[in-house]
């Protein structure tokens, strides 16, 4: 499949790179068409890596990842092209933190709206599903960093969409995946990321993950 | 130990119970003195427990558990008494749910606040613990309800105070107890509630709770 991947950061370079070796064409999008770490990305994970503005990223991609920074995501899907989002799944992996003020950062928007549902509310035609933005990087490609059993949530309002983001996940490794709802479910997963930083700085590591244990039903 | 509760509702009812059970003497504190919920409680659960208003619950309890609406929990403790608060631990179990708009509730204060702050800058001289909000009152008391590893969290400035509730919880039944930090961390557990109420009406059930998955350090 052709898949763009918008954001050149930590991010985006691993899920691109996850991707390619999945067998997918990658396009890695950014602000720029020559972006440095883009470029160095591309040619160092070759074959089926390319790179790109955000404009030809989401032209070239069956469907859409946003890894770029929360704080910036609107403005670069704007770039992307709304019409060239229209109709695909756009898989939102980015959380809306603020570190304006140092540590711990704050949510730029929570409680009653999410960036998930702002950017469904501003991209009606895409197909918008928030994961993988509880866990950090590393894990969104590799479940398996963290033994035992632990979760991954999904938000959307489409079915369909959410059903082929599941398949995606698998993909990557993922066994237990929770399907929370429509994409206003998302505010509970952005939210999760307040306690995700204070564990990351206690514990010094980013390999860890939510679990909901449960009583068998 | 004798120990204010303060709050008629489930909560309230469900820790006192287990209290006395464990051998504590309980006073459960109401606005009103003749509270028909306490009374009936009192009368139920019998020797080691009592009622009366929020102000000679406190007075009588040598620590304090504030299992009010979060949305009252301000004005309730300012009724059981800056001065009867001070130097005790003061266990805020209680989370700012609002319903007035209907279900999903939002928080009333969250991100860069959190009610266990405002109760912590509003009663300076007592020491807050914020635990136990982010599971059902059953799970509370026993834990146990829930199979498997599942965990509970703890914020609070004043370690000795961490110290003494982390005991309490232990005879509750708790054996993974995470402490988060200072007073500030507990904006991550009162954020936990978004996603807790979203999966609370995905399963029907409040018998879950949150697990931290990780590498073995």
């Amino acid at each position: 499949m052709k898949v763009a991947v918008l954001g050149s950061g930590m991010v985006g370079q691993t899920i691109g790179k996850k991707l390619v070796e999945l067998g997918h064409e990658v396009k890695m999008g950014s602000r720029t068409p020559m972006n440095e770490k883009a470029v160095t990305w591309s040619k160092e994970v070759g074959k089926g890596a390319s790179h790109g503005t955000f404009e030809e990223a989401a032209k070239f991609g069956e469907i859409v990842f946003n890894c770029t920074n929360g704080n910036g995501s609107l403005e670069a899907l704007k770039a992307a092209g709304s019409k060239n989002l229209a109709g695909k799944i756009l898989i939102d992996v980015s959380n809306p933190l603020d570190f304006s003020k140092g540590f711990p950062p704050t949510l730029s928007v929570c409680n009653d709206d999410s960036l998930a549902e702002r950017i469904q509310r501003e991209f009606a035609e895409a197909k918008v599903v928030k994961t993988l933005n509880t866990v950090n990087c590393l894990l969104m490609v590799n479940p398996s960093l963290v033994p035992g059993e632990h979760d991954l949530f999904l938000s959307g309002n489409d079915s369909e969409a959410k059903s082929a983001v599941h398949k995606l996940l698998e993909s990557f490794g993922w066994r237990n995946i929770i399907d929370l709802g429509d994409i206003s479910t998302a505010r509970g997963t952005e939210q999760l990321l307040p306690i995700w930083v204070r564990l990351m700085g206690l514990w010094k590591t980013p390999q860890f993950n939510f679990h909901i244990a449960r009583a068998s039903s």
